[in-house]
């Protein structure tokens, strides 16, 4: 493989020595782009992007030709491929987000569910994975991920989207065996998806646990984090002679920092609720962090921007071990100017940071 | 007026002994309840029954009936009764909550903004305060509310409900002055409405913090906190020889337990992302603390939404100090029979934590 030409964000999240802070955007291959959009309509819809190896390499790409800046790509994909895989029959209505064509409701339901293999049944992701990489060839690392086992176990349940979980929880208070069953098979599919991704090329894995911070207390310990953890401690951390990190981020998890930082990941992902400076307090030497700008402060002015990221930076102080990024997806509506003059204060604001 | 003949509720919020743990629901009176959906069938819609007295306080009275369970009863009203009175046009599209027909965008429209006259401006509420309070003659006492500054100015600037607070950011972060500006107007406005509600009968009240959740760490203190803390040093603490408890309830304010418990509340809310023990620990004597089962709970059997109301007792352990509570609405869909569950669980397992 091409040697890696900037390095700094896999040098973060292995707190190591980097020049600046680097910086990626969630869901930085998105709507927010003109050139996303024309691939989009080109493609026909999302999921044929995502199917598509060379229409997701070509969308994971367009955001690094438009800022210089950014240090990592990440994989363009959905966090359902493996629900899809397992047979739950996924598909996007306009404007309605994802829906599965199968609800999982009864033990029956669970114990009938397959483990997908990557490469027979996800052959499409590690495809892309490998396409980009030759794409990419080394300007920055590439990041894959994957879907929270109790992130992919709402929309199974719930057959999509939801607000309060209803059927999830309710099957986790009524029925816990039956949800520990569910959430281990999708332990071991995420973990062999996310080897897969490793393998094909991937050199940093984030799981996103989207609806973990939904739980309670307790719940989220026994119901999520337990099966991340499992995840982590199954997954491959080297290869190519390179350290593969792993970055885990539930949003609204901060109330549970110091657990998740004892789950054996390099990096946590933080959303915006959280205090950068008072996080790294808490979770010590533990593990990097990676975020955490509220991702609505690029609907502001680009002065308020760079204001806001001088206010992380110096919230995180001094020293290696922040990956810059927002707390959550960039969303549709962003100016792609303004994203661009969040990337440019990262990096113009940071140095002072690492001297 | 009548002497109170079950002052549990407000004995424990000043951390006073009693028998058992107190309980009541946020929303109590609402839409699993059959009755309410009558009386709001027959009222014609959701401001016909908080602006006509008679219904507003037929509606509070139904969850009482229903449940002599119990502890408390809560003004039945909106949240957005302020804005209204300040000629916002608060209106309800059918499931598409609340919507106003102006919208506040710039420092003018800001600067155009009345104060409202609780007396002559929300008359109907201060009506509906003692109305009730006549009829509960004495049976439990009678909580009083407000949104928060910050929750009602997102309502305002983006009219109506959103998901990212748009334009609310925008201007947070664009125009800090005119948001100060728009938030001590509304500031202003609860303190007086507030103090209207307690004057009118109201034995506690509450600030629904519901969005000041999705700030970042330092917009919180600063554009929520800061006005919560005015209005709590503005309020009428005792009234006809008895104190006024005030609690605030900042949904997914967890992580700031510590700055809410300086603001000068004798209680603070909890959602059920925070384990009730953990939150004891950090706010120490200062307040008491309400909440905090997952509403969605009662989507299970009742066996297990007594498991999860045994489990948040014994969190927070022996002692006054604790309003049990959901640590959100009731939500229409629940089973009524799941409800009286849930409050008869928490008085038959709290009694061994009060001997």
């Amino acid at each position: 493989m091409t040697a890696l030409k900037n390095d700094r964000f896999l040098r973060a999240l292995l707190k190591q020595p980097v020049d600046v802070t680097p910086v990626w955007m969630m869901r930085q291959a998105g709507r927010y782009l003109p050139e996303y959009r024309a691939s989009r309509a080109q493609a026909g819809d999302f999921m044929s992007l995502c199917m598509n190896p060379e229409f997701a390499c070509e969308v994971t790409m367009q955001p690094l030709d438009r800022y210089p800046q950014l240090d990592a790509a990440i994989l363009f994909s959905d966090i359902l491929t493996i629900p899809d895989a397992m047979g739950q029959g996924l598909y996007f209505e306009t404007g309605e987000g994802p829906r599965f064509k199968k609800v999982v409701s009864t033990l029956a339901d669970i114990e009938a569910l397959p483990i997908p293999d990557p490469h027979k049944d996800l052959g499409y992701v590690m495809d892309a994975v490998s396409t980009i990489r030759r794409e990419l060839n080394g300007r920055v690392p590439l990041i894959g991920f994957s879907g929270s086992p109790w992130t992919l176990a709402t929309y199974m349940v719930e057959g999509g989207s939801s607000k309060d979980f209803r059927k999830t929880k309710a099957m986790l208070y009524d029925n816990p065996q039956a949800m520990h069953l569910l959430l281990d098979k999708l332990a071991q599919s995420v973990t062999s998806y996310l080897n897969g991704q490793i393998m094909a090329g991937a050199q940093a894995v984030q799981i996103f646990d989207t609806w973990g911070g939904n739980l309670s207390a307790a719940a989220y310990q026994e119901f999520s984090l337990a099966y991340m953890k499992k995840i982590v401690s199954g997954l491959i951390r080297e290869n190519d002679g390179r350290k593969v990190p792993v970055i885990l981020f539930t949003k609204n998890g901060g109330l549970w920092l110091e657990s998740i930082a004892e789950a054996g990941a390099d990096a946590l992902g933080l959303d915006w609720t959280c205090d950068i400076g008072n996080a790294r307090a808490r979770v010590g030497d533990k593990v990097a962090l990676q975020g955490n700008m509220d991702p609505t402060v690029l609907y502001a002015k680009p002065e308020a921007i760079r204001t806001e990221v001088g206010r992380i930076l110096a919230s995180y102080g001094k020293g290696s071990g922040h990956v810059f990024n927002l707390g959550h997806g960039i969303t549709p509506e962003v100016d792609p100017e303004h994203a661009g003059a969040f990337l440019r204060a990262v990096h113009e604001l940071s140095a002072q940071y690492h001297e």
